[in-house]
């Protein structure tokens, strides 16, 4: 298919007042007539002009909502990156036809995060299909110092995956196929665009499962789980995707196609470079394809949820649970009473048992049913007589077993709607964690609507969430850095499995010594000289 | 207490023919008559100096017992490193007082593997007992341009593990301190030189093991197992350890302690850096402390050696097993009759059952004894019944189940005995690796003693052995490339779990393309510069 490229452009040079800090600025805009000519017409919507593009478009300032002027999470200057030309936009147009997107409709829900916290002013959306095509552009945009956001499937919770200011926004959602699935080994290799839900489904019809699970499957990429060294609720059973992640296919800042796209479980010849890749958030290159190893179906799966009336009896709760239940215990999540308010005020689920201060969720998986029955019960009937559990029920049925892993899944949701919610994902040893939270209600005193802690007993992963019934600065600065010295007294993790991102970037120093930052300051300057691939993300402002 | 160094010595300066390659060199040797006087005198054995010692120090040519010319696992010239003065080992003996070791007679095991493949003409033996002490260590070699051999327990089977030419041997021989243990995470942090045999047992005492178990425990340390990213009879079970090492210490090039000593399950700050010296064999940094995520012991271990007459029932046997003792098979491993041959004529060790073409070992670790013995006779039942497997015994008392064991662990010992053994530690598709033991049989014909095959099925890892009177050129060249380009074909990797080491440093583009290899020798030049971390090692020769 040969393509004409025509453009015929409103260009405006106008002055404004910027909205976010007021300061003033130029702008120069070329509203193209239509994409592409050929086959492959998409719109001519960006003919329409609105006045909210001329303010967003082109600002210096990320609008990092609710950020105050002295928080280390806010956007930091715009680097002096170079703004997408014309001449930029025919070559995406060339080598992506109908699937470069400049209509500001469209790219709104690219430019703004999960949980409508980070905004950037993308002009530009990429699409690419192959791996070839995602080398293409980053070869031009690298020669052109252009930046570049990659995104997945956007459901990250620390701002990570979407552009803080004009990046070009490189999405994953066109590369969405299995490659290949080896039913003897369970190793599948796929492109990174693949939605988790998706695998999984695929998988489960072979009699396989995906590794990791987690609230968002149903959006999220395997590439961007992959990004972000994503944990979730499988992680207690089957370790972290450094283990199961058997070989990736990476795309230099540079163009170079990094083919570490191994389907071995053992391969020491040199440096397991794919571990750079894992969970450094899209800033050393971007994940195209991804070889995993996936574990079989579990024959029978039982899920309880308990009550316990401290969290000292929860702890007391784990310690039992892993000795009787073993090797087929595959989660232990807990969420606290406050949670289940807002699951029942907000998303109308019903609490299943008497009302506790903190409830647990249990998942065991394994080969054989009578047997996983058998330790489970014994199980319960231990912390029942003992009085460490106060209630409970047992789901063994598909459509029971989702109804309990809801009400720990969809805490995140029910917190969207209390107003403004500042959240923190903070690994401790085990018996630290809600002391964290208690500590914080004291400290916090009225100033906050709601502290709630949910998460990972398993893993020492505590999700503690504040909220607000709207922005408060006054609030976030009780908050931190209040919250991380807490964590980094304890040595945890200000991070556990979100990663750093936009928001948590200058908050490195809590959990990482200066020489470790350092060395990875080193990193990102091999491998992007430039800094195209995600700036202002994960690494802390002064290392840039 | 203070010490005064006082060196009498003899000063040498002779030029004698080179027994490797017959070229001539010119030595100069100072001998000292005592190591330290003060507290730590140990030996002035060094006067004695034998004719030995003229020709083999300060050789420029490494001993790779059996390397031909053309044989691209031998060693390459010398590099530009300084010497050791006296000035240096006054550094040294300042530091390390009485642990600074240069009488050759203590250096010797130091200086070959323990296959007795490589041979290296280092002078000095440095044994710190702290992260303080490797650190002024490698800040002087750095500074001096000293090249350094890290050495664990020296159980390596590549040549990795010992000097090639003078390089300064670092021991962690005497870092073998336990620094802590979480008895509720089961998170140990102890020092790189502890053995892991010590260790097993240190954790067994609590209700815990280690997540990996290798026929070298005996010796191998812990710091060693890391930087090959040893995998052995257990990752089956518990993963690799990219998954289960949850914290390293580093001693990077120039001696900066890199503190990444995280003990936590979950740590998403940042890049992960203790990936990058997990299997980078001591070229990155010299690992110093250990944090590992240790298993509960199992409360009941059955062990089953069973008998199959084809490979292809064995791999039947494995799908069965797979998927009946689900969860609680932690290894599943097998040997072919070439080396119950061996074992019984070298070892005198019994075959408990008929003789087979192929035997398996079967362990299951659970935390159910009723259960666990319930799903292995049930597999058993369904295997015996469909003549999968021909004959079979099952042990469940500990002294049995290390008898069944040793005689999967002892086939590496027995080959030693067989004069000349060519190994190959290759990870293919699991329905292929016994093909390339056949293939290699019908391609050596009669040159070869023995072509045997065993290894880790669970994990597609096939440990090849070519046994041959002795040292055979001809038979090297007929067994590689050939056995690489087999290897490469089936997308395999020709180092499964031994790493590269000195001797498959070259073939790594089998398993590689070069712009991995490529991005390696940058990581390589970034941390260091000057090379002076295990040289000749892990990377191809056309890198450095």
């Amino acid at each position: 298919m040969q393509e004409i490229q025509i453009f015929f452009a409103f260009r405006f040079k106008v002055d404004f007042l910027c909205d976010i800090c007021s300061c003033n600025m130029e702008i120069e805009k070329v509203f193209p007539i239509t994409e592409v000519l050929g086959l492959n017409i998409i719109s001519n919507s960006a003919l329409i002009v609105r006045s909210s593009q001329l303010i967003q478009h082109r600002c210096v300032h990320s609008r990092v909502m609710g950020a105050s002027p002295g928080n280390t999470g806010a956007a930091p200057p715009r680097l002096p990156f170079s703004r997408v030309t014309q001449e930029d936009l025919a070559f995406f147009r060339a080598l992506l036809p109908g699937r470069t997107i400049t209509d500001p409709d469209l790219l709104k829900s690219s430019n703004v995060d999960w949980l409508k916290t980070v905004e950037g002013n993308s002009e530009v959306l990429l699409r690419p299909k192959t791996t070839e095509e995602v080398s293409q552009i980053l070869r031009h945009c690298n020669e052109r110092n252009l930046a570049v956001c990659p995104q997945g499937g956007n459901t990250g919770l620390v701002g990570g995956s979407v552009p803080v200011f004009d990046e070009i926004i490189l999405s994953t959602s066109l590369m969405s196929q299995v490659i290949t699935f080896d039913n003897i080994s369970g190793i599948l290799t796929c492109q990174a665009g693949c939605v988790l839900e998706n695998l999984s489904n695929y998988l489960e019809e072979r009699g396989f499962i995906m590794p990791l699970d987690l609230g968002a499957k149903g959006s999220c990429h395997i590439g961007g789980n992959v990004s972000t060294n994503a944990g979730g609720l499988r992680l207690l059973r089957y370790g972290s995707l450094r283990g199961t992640v058997l070989g990736l296919e990476v795309v230099l800042a540079d163009g170079r196609i990094l083919n570490c796209l191994a389907t071995l479980r053992k391969d020491n010849t040199g440096y397991d470079l794919k571990q750079l890749f894992i969970g450094s958030e899209g800033t050393l290159g971007v994940i195209t394809a991804v070889s995993i190893l996936c574990p079989h179906k579990p024959k029978a799966v039982n899920v309880a949820f308990l009550g316990c009336s401290s969290f000292q009896q929860l702890l007391e709760t784990f310690q039992r649970c892993r000795g009787m239940l073993g090797e087929i215990l595959s989660a232990f999540e807990f969420l606290d009473a406050s949670c289940m308010s807002l699951l029942e005020k907000h998303l109308k689920l019903t609490n299943p048992i008497t009302e506790s201060p903190f409830y647990i969720v249990i998942e065991t998986a394994g080969s054989n049913a009578t047997h996983d029955e058998e330790k489970l019960h014994k199980f319960l009937e231990e912390v029942m007589t003992s009085s460490l559990v106060t209630d409970g029920t047992v789901a063994t049925e598909a459509t029971k077993i989702k109804a309990l892993w809801s009400l720990r899944e969809r805490v995140t949701e029910a917190l969207t709607h209390e107003g403004y919610t500042y959240k923190y994902d903070i690994s401790l040893p085990v018996e630290k964690i809600y002391d964290l939270v208690q500590d914080m209600r004291g400290h916090l005193g009225d100033m906050a609507k709601n502290v709630v802690g949910y998460g990972h007993v398993g893993d020492g992963n505590l999700h503690l969430n504040i909220t607000s019934p709207s922005k408060d600065p006054a609030l976030l600065a009780a908050i931190e850095p209040y919250v991380y010295e807490w964590t980094s007294e304890w040595k945890g993790s200000i991070s556990a499995e979100h990663g750093l991102g936009l928001k948590k970037r200058n908050y490195i120093y809590y959990s990482k010594p200066s020489e470790a930052v350092a060395l990875m300051g080193s990193i990102k300057a091999m491998l992007d000289p430039k800094g195209i691939l995600n700036p202002y993300k994960t690494l802390p402002d002064n290392i840039h």
